[in-house]
């Protein structure tokens, strides 16, 4: 079991101490990582994390230790029809289950967190990660079932977590979550600095800025590996503080104090809310929560004391109508146009309690995460045409670092190799050529892809194999039973359907008993083409009599001359390629 | 048949005259439009043309006569899996046929033109348009074989066309393609103006800019109504000059004499292209154009004289390697990520001639057109992947007013009514609040859906009823085919896939003679899920011989009552819903 070091120096954050330490260690930082030389690289292994939404997973191994940073889930895309959620393959890890010590989380988003029900099942190690992060990691694991058997452990900026020979370090970051952290993975072979996800903001709404001394201090020590996000390293310049944000509200609550407000935003953004609720308290509004995800996390801020709340400020959705329209505000889910969040049903009109009425100020607080932007805009068309007035300029900032962040970064740490992470390979490339126009070496930057194994050490870095990697899908209950012949022929089916054709053949002589019966989903109105069908079924009842008498009864064959008639049947006269099943039932 | 009318005032354009011209009309625009008082209105179907991009079509009837502007196509969106065009469904115009006397097609864009393959051949009216407007036409109705029948008519800016009661106007303005119009229609109700899809361009690339002054003309003798392009209605500002693009090339071009440069575009942007030309041209680089629409779309434009290019300039592809990379430049298609385009095939090292080289310049000069995001970031992903650097900022304007040219619009016509058109709600009412803001009462700008029918004349315009209206999908050779179940049935197949059950029963007594064969697509991995489908076939064994016990012979009730097991049993057991299809084969 590895042990929580707590930071000794700022006693001022002593406060944030986890109620589940175990052990003081008093040991400077450096020493462990001064320690004596080992021979053998610390490896990096890949198993997400390489692209920009999800499935962030990257585990370090150095001789009989693995320790892994975050488990992430992703959304399906749109090669991935009725895919729920995607999650990490981890058969490296379980085949080296033994080496396993830690899980280490930097922040609580689905990307990061949303995998660990899953693969806690098979592989329950400790889980160490900062309060708000251990929280919706507790929340997450209780609606699994397992929270009973987790190891989840409380760790505060600073503290060091030793795990086998790695020491990880938490350092504060600034991201569009709370609690963010960069960790600092002290080895045998140097210091590994992964930033998660992070931005650099100097006011941040609750808490402290990113702890650039430390990020400095590290620098000094002498860094050797950097992996950092790459989200916005295409984006030259610096992402503003979520506190600009703060201005816009001011304006827009200050512009419509006789509107209803009604704001979205993602649900795991306590700070954006936290404003939106400084200025309701300012302009004498109640404040409604609405949408799951939103109340929850709402919930476990607030109990956390990440929030401040006057009393009498929140009320419930079904009082709202108690009060003025323009003395309420709505925090809502459904900034992304997700079909079933409170939003989208109040845009179509199938949210029970609320309904959209002339006048009301609706704020799109987000920006569409790429992919969603037909989404976003469908939802704000029926948001107009329902009479509400739609806002959506400079109401949102980004959690992520940008060119100018980045090369903070860089010059802070001076690391000896760097490897971007979080990103395409664009975003990836981008971050390179940041770090190359900072003075590295391009070849000391490298741009791995998910399942390639990295060794790292004082004398190199390099790629230097590759593991089982990949994506996981979740179909329902089913973990991993949908692949890639699945998901194609869903694919090919939502194309151009299907047609099954069923004849009953006699087993000694293939002569055909009954049927044809042709039904098909998906391909034509049936009803409306008859003729067609009637075609096909002659098309059928010749090519089955012509092999009987041809007397072939192996039925492989058969059904293969009747797909290919049917085929080019129709690829004739309608230029479609609907998927064709023949079926055979054999009568004695 | 329509009468063109050339114009009379500006001989300088007097070599742009048609050939087709028939007569010569010498009346001043003003006298039809001031003739006897008309008490019936002007009816304005909508039949498209409201959504952001396609299937822009639009008849005003008046009395026994309908004149249809513009008759666009549209892409399928995520909704409509295997469709290849959607059309607009002409129900109205064919029930009204004989009243039906012309097309006006405002440019060559598909979203203005994609339709008439289909259209024409129901409904053989003569077509007006300018000149690289009809040859574009001319382009699309030879491949589908029905040129000869066509009749076709080359208009000039400033020429007027009588049908019926209408005189229809031509108005030069700019757009991303050339030859783009507005069209001041002149009724006995006064005057309709229709922007076509414009912007304000005082310094376009080719051409005159937008004929202001006629604009301010029509103003003073008053506009009854403005039906304007709301595409960019959102954004404040003025869209920057195409001129502003082709600087950012010529920097482009001077960064990077070593490399060679490929810039993908849309393949109806001559401007752009003749600007990326004219770079070439002032570098010594020789340019290949790449992609079949490009190709199509240089050469009319060439032979039409809409581009300038030296002679010897242009190479064909497959001579490419006789010049070193540095002294040559590809224009193609595929800046949408659209994956058949050459840009993706190169990107996927799929592209027969030209492989993507370490440090080749890849210009993405378009913006992604709502919903390709993704697919554009895939090909710039794999462009950084192959080394290629890849430029994307500053590369494109759009073809579209800002708010800013809208307000110019507004205050030289002046309109009565307005509405606003070519745009998502959103961008129309954001049109509406501009006109507002200019001063027009609220009540007197309509927001109609497609379908809608308004009635205008000198003392009202409002919605006066509807007509059948939509989209007619196009799937392969099928024409409207495949409608709502068809589509639906897709959906579900892609979300689940399909089980199929087939039994052979006793037609007798219900008995189970043969099967049952279950056999699944797009559901799970059947190899590695036989226990599943043994304990399927077990409850299909059961269900049956249940049902023949109570001597239930009515087939479709035994097929419910399997569909209804089997459902019950996999939502139970996976949490799944695939689209499950009992077969009965009856056997004597």
């Amino acid at each position: 079991m590895p042990k929580v070091n707590r930071e000794k120096k700022e006693p001022a954050r002593a406060q944030q101490k986890a109620p589940q330490a175990e052990e003081k260690n008093t040991k400077t930082r450096s020493k462990k990582a001064g320690a004596s030389r080992q021979v053998s690289p610390v490896k990096v292994a890949f198993l997400g994390g390489l692209e920009q939404i999800g499935m962030n997973i990257t585990a370090f191994e150095y001789q009989d230790s693995i320790i892994v940073v975050d488990c992430g889930s992703s959304f399906p895309d749109e090669s991935m029809p009725g895919i729920d959620l995607v999650i990490p393959d981890i058969t490296y890890l379980k085949e080296n289950a033994q080496k396993v010590r830690a899980f280490f989380i930097t922040h609580g988003h689905e990307d990061h967190i949303g995998a660990l029900p899953y693969i806690l099942k098979e592989l329950n190690v400790p889980v160490y990660g900062t309060r708000l992060t251990i929280a919706l990691i507790t929340n997450k694991l209780r609606e699994a079932g397992i929270l009973e058997s987790a190891k989840l452990f409380t760790v505060t900026h600073g503290d060091t977590v030793d795990a086998g020979p790695f020491r990880v370090e938490y350092i504060k970051t600034n991201h569009s979550i709370q609690d963010a952290a960069a960790l600092a993975i002290h080895t045998p072979e140097g210091i590994i600095l992964h930033t998660g996800d992070f931005k650099v903001d100097y006011t941040p709404v609750f808490g402290d800025p990113i702890d650039l001394q430390r990020f400095a201090e590290l620098g000094k020590e002498g860094v050797l590996l950097l992996l950092a996000d790459s989200t916005n390293a295409i984006r030259p310049g610096f992402t503003m503080s979520e506190k600009t944000v703060g201005h816009t509200f001011d304006m827009i609550f200050g512009e419509n104090t006789d509107r209803r407000i009604i704001v979205a935003t993602f649900s795991s953004n306590v700070d954006r809310v936290q404003q939106i609720i400084n200025d309701a308290e300012k302009f004498g509004r109640k404040v409604v929560i609405e949408g799951r995800s939103m109340v929850n996390f709402i919930n476990t801020a607030v109990e956390l004391g990440y929030i401040r709340i006057q009393e009498g400020t929140l009320i419930d959705v079904s009082r709202i109508k108690e009060y003025p329209p323009e003395k309420t505000v709505l925090v809502t889910t459904g900034s992304q146009g997700e079909s079933m969040a409170a939003l989208s049903r109040m845009a179509s009109g199938q949210h029970r309690r609320v309904s959209i009425a002339r006048g009301d100020v609706v704020v799109m607080s987000s920006t569409p995460i790429p992919g969603n932007e037909k989404a976003v805009a469908k939802v704000m068309n029926e948001l107009s045409q329902l009479h509400a007035r739609v806002i959506y300029q400079d109401t949102h900032v980004s959690g992520h670092a940008c060119q100018e962040e980045l090369k903070l970064i860089y010059s802070l740490l001076r690391p000896k190799y760097s490897i971007p992470i979080h990103g395409e390979y664009r975003h990836r490339h981008a971050q390179r050529d940041v770090a190359v126009a900072m003075g590295m070496q391009k070849s000391d930057t490298l741009l791995p892809s998910v399942g390639d194994v990295i060794e790292v050490c004082r004398d190199y870095c390099h790629i230097a194999g590759s593991i089982q990697a990949g994506p996981v899908l979740i179909d329902g209950l089913g973990i991993g039973d949908v692949g890639n012949v699945v998901l194609r022929d869903r694919q090919n089916l939502a194309q151009s359907g299907i047609i099954i054709v069923v004849v009953g053949l006699l087993k000694s002589s293939g002569e055909l008993v009954s049927g044809p019966e042709i039904v098909s989903r998906g391909f034509v109105y049936v009803k409306e083409n008859e003729d067609l069908m009637d075609d096909l079924r002659g098309l059928v009842i010749n090519t089955v009599e012509d092999c009987a008498q041809r007397r072939i009864t192996d039925w492989s064959k058969l059904k293969s001359v009747v797909r290919n008639t049917l085929g080019d049947y129709l690829w004739k006269r309608m230029h479609r390629e609907p998927l064709i099943l023949p079926i055979i039932l054999e009568v004695n």
